[in-house]
């Protein structure tokens, strides 16, 4: 499909159909301009259509063999890559995000996708265990127990705005979804419809190709009103969000207050800190400087892991760092944010750090009127008593807006982390010297934080097994998960277990003999045979 | 400890101090006799103490090493198994379990607790994933990416009234939070407070004795206003229940409307459905009967795993059923119930399917009036249009009761099946001329319980590493999880990536060369080197 031929209308299944109640149109946030075509918003009726389509789909696509679902996601994979050249168009037509980036998320797009036919081939998300009967037992003898995990059923996906492909139709919670054996319904993110359209083109070609049932993906355009529906209906057993923390926690709300409450997984809100300690400051404090600019206009700042609080010790090697950041800053030219609301969000977050008394400015990014919705860098500093005492000083600005807290000394630095929400990320600059303090801090860097990152930079997410994006709350509304990386399967998983069933009754997973050559823990250790 | 020298105080810590704010006492529900010592009821205070305390432990239990951790666990099982004679009479006098279960159970009690032990030993449970980098990738580099799952921070855990034991003080959320890392801060059941008081001078003295921080395990008594005060303290990551489901939705209810939600473990309410096949029931009705009355009144029924749905095709095999059935359940005597309320809530429960108009007794058990807080065995038979008809049907009674229904073929059994809210167990009972019809109800059952038996009965937990003791709600408020057996300790963890860590700053469990020598997935393999 190209963008000429796209058409605004929703995927039920494998039908297609223009929604009435109401619309929205993609804007090129460079211009003002609208894009066509209107995209229709689903009613009620279309969300209970395609949520009920994905539980009748859920009956066969849990059981589908591991070849089946594995080569089914490579489709996708295919099909995504194939629709490279409309997509990357459309993506920087709808939101400002410059070419090369767009790329860059739609080949980690792709990846993600195979990595994940991976998980599903290589086997050892379900978690199998075996336990052989010990008939001769005594008190009582062990009956033959097996274990493994199967998926929880359709799962509501939230595509996100800054990430129009990594973390949309076919990004990260889709492709762990389905990898689990969920069928999804997507609720399309309103910043980019068009992207939404061709994307999802891609996973209904390939549910065609495979002979799935059509209930395996749908995808409905709507406001919060289809995004509650969706939310609600019986037919959904997990959620997947990315977004703000006003929008996930209303979808936590509303998923508890279901007669059957099912989990969310939103990713929300996180400042990053971004932590230098002393040696590393004084060796390279103005390579620090200019490095952690880079980070912080990555994307224009519009990066879940997007550093916007640093924490340092005063002394000679801030002032380095302070003084090449803000030569960054200053030379950072003016990039487009991904809309309006965002442009403005971004603009009242940083004019009230301006307006804070406690706050100075340290610098500020070039500006261009030709721009719609320019979001030019900022940076602050604040001493630590003064972040302290204000929990607002704490909260995440969207963008490339960043907060230096300057603390007196260890005890103060370690008070101020601390002090800290639950975060995606914690960085830590050190030099063997710092390696005592560091040593402390990471044991309250672990209590706040889902991956700890030392001499880089939190922007910049890898895709595999090791990876966890994830953290405690706010950064996400549960933080024994991660939405990126092959873990994320685990989120739309359940353990059952297998008492006496007999082998003809088991499902592979754990029937004798390892039918599906995968790694499994008999009678205490891991094998494959 | 012996009996004589219970105090009726509560465990902050190491310290010892009784309750001001109100009080409560042992009954004997063979007898109704008050048991001394009344057992003074915390205030916010004490709350706020045990928890405080659990916080600051939490610091460096949460670092033991495995061995120190593991030595601590097999302490307390050690200490539990020698009060084995005080324990076991105070729990028969507190509950009037039968002295040979309250025995059994205070052996797997302290089996579970060695089973965790061996947990923390071997390691697996922290995930540890280690992905090397991979310096001439591209389009970017691959860092040093490694992964571990870290203790979520103190856990409020609610002891049950039907397991005193097993469920309790020193059961399986403690020894599975306890594994994990995290402290744990018990609300005694107000059913057995001195038994509580026995086991937790158990854990206390198993904390002394390894010098472990005093936080990590405190015991407060009261009642719903304490229960409320530490499910919302600050303080505390995770909640750990057994009991009904109002006290369930309760306690989930509280922990989402924090500040910071935190995740409630709680297991609630199951009928665990056996469904009854054909040729199962034609070849073996009666034999079947009698076996299934010896699980409807193991432990007067009084079992999260209690069959109190069982599913039959009509037929002269489900008469034979009926019969054998009757007569055991005429023949069962009269056995005391955990306590005056647990009882009149049977009373009730058995009361209200005995006046519906679609349902007929099938038998009853044995009266003694001799007995304060008996609990009869009841059995009930409904049709399956009568049965789907009304959702009360299928709600649990608490106790020795069973409800029958009858399917006029297969489409019906699978309707009534699919109807059933979400279950820990379920139970098949299936000749191999029945198999084709079983593999269809596998997938069934799959998606409604945690746990699914053939030819065998719900009730008897086996304590291991494939165990699942949870399931889809209303079963428990998270079926991702179980409570019983090796992967309960999961429900206390959350994952941490690590990136670039210097060798000397990453924890041992991915540290180069395990030093824990514990499984690890390496580049995608698994092993131990």
């Amino acid at each position: 499909m190209s963008t000429e031929t796209l058409t605004g209308e929703m995927f039920l299944g494998a039908s297609r159909h223009r929604g009435g109640a109401g619309e929205v149109s993609g804007v090129d946030p460079r211009t003002g301009e609208t894009l066509s075509p209107a995209y229709g918003f689903a009613d009620a009726a279309d969300v209970d259509r395609a949520a009920t389509l994905a539980r009748d789909a859920f009956a066969s696509y849990r059981c589908t063999a591991p070849d089946v679902r594995a080569a089914f996601l490579e489709s996708v994979a295919d099909r995504t890559a194939a629709a490279a050249e409309p997509v990357v168009a459309r993506v920087v037509r709808e939101t400002g995000i410059a070419e090369p980036r767009v790329r860059g998320e739609l080949a980690r797009t792709v990846t993600q996708l195979r990595l994940f036919a991976g998980v599903v081939r290589e086997g050892s998300h379900v978690g199998a265990r075996i336990e052989n009967p010990l008939p001769d037992r005594t008190p009582l003898p062990r009956p033959d127990l097996r274990q493994r995990k199967v998926p929880l059923g359709p799962v509501a996906v939230f595509g996100a705005g800054n990430f129009p492909l990594a973390f949309s139709v076919a990004g990260g919670d889709t492709a762990s979804a389905l990898a689990a054996g969920c069928p999804v319904v997507v609720k399309a993110h309103s910043g980019h419809p068009g992207t939404s359209e061709l994307v999802a083109a891609a996973i209904a070609g390939a549910v065609a190709e495979h002979g799935l049932h059509e209930g395996v993906f749908s995808m409905v355009y709507g406001g919060d009103e289809v995004g509650a529906a969706l939310v609600s209906h019986p037919a959904v057993a997990a959620v997947g969000f990315t977004g703000s923390r006003a929008g996930g926690l209303a979808l936590v709300a509303l998923a508890a207050a279901r007669p059957v409450p099912v989990p969310v997984y939103a990713e929300m809100s996180s400042t990053n800190p971004v932590v230098l300690l002393p040696a590393a400051l004084a060796a390279r404090g103005a390579a620090l400087g200019a490095a952690f600019v880079t980070s912080l206009t990555t994307g224009v700042g519009q990066l879940c892991t997007n550093p916007g609080t640093v924490v340092a010790l005063d002394g000679p090697g801030l002032e380095e760092f302070l003084g090449a950041a803000a030569v960054a800053v200053t030379g950072s030219p003016a990039q487009p944010m991904l809309g309006a609301s965002t442009c403005a969000a971004y603009a009242r977050g940083v004019a009230a750090l301006r307006a804070h008394a406690g706050v100075e400015e340290v610098a500020v990014g070039g500006a261009d009127d030709t721009i719609t919705s320019a979001g030019p860098a900022a940076l602050f500093t604040t001493d630590a008593e003064t972040f302290l005492a204000d929990r607002a000083l704490s909260q995440e600005v969207f963008g490339a807006c960043s907060l230096v807290v300057r603390a007196r000394d260890e005890g103060q630095l370690t008070a101020v982390l601390r002090a800290l929400e639950g975060q995606l990320t914690a960085t830590l600059h050190a030099d063997p010297a710092d390696h005592p303090l560091a040593r402390d801090l990471m044991e309250v860097l672990e209590d706040k934080a889902g991956r700890i990152v030392v001499n880089g930079w939190p922007t910049g997410v890898d895709v595999g097994a090791a990876m966890v994006h994830g953290g405690p709350f706010p950064a996400t509304s549960d933080g024994r998960s991660t939405s990126v990386g092959t873990l994320a399967v685990d989120r739309f998983l359940r353990p059952v277990a297998y008492q006496d069933v007999p082998a003809d009754l088991l499902p592979a997973a754990v029937a004798p003999g390892n039918p599906l050559g995968i790694w499994r823990q008999v009678d205490g250790g891991f094998g494959r045979d």
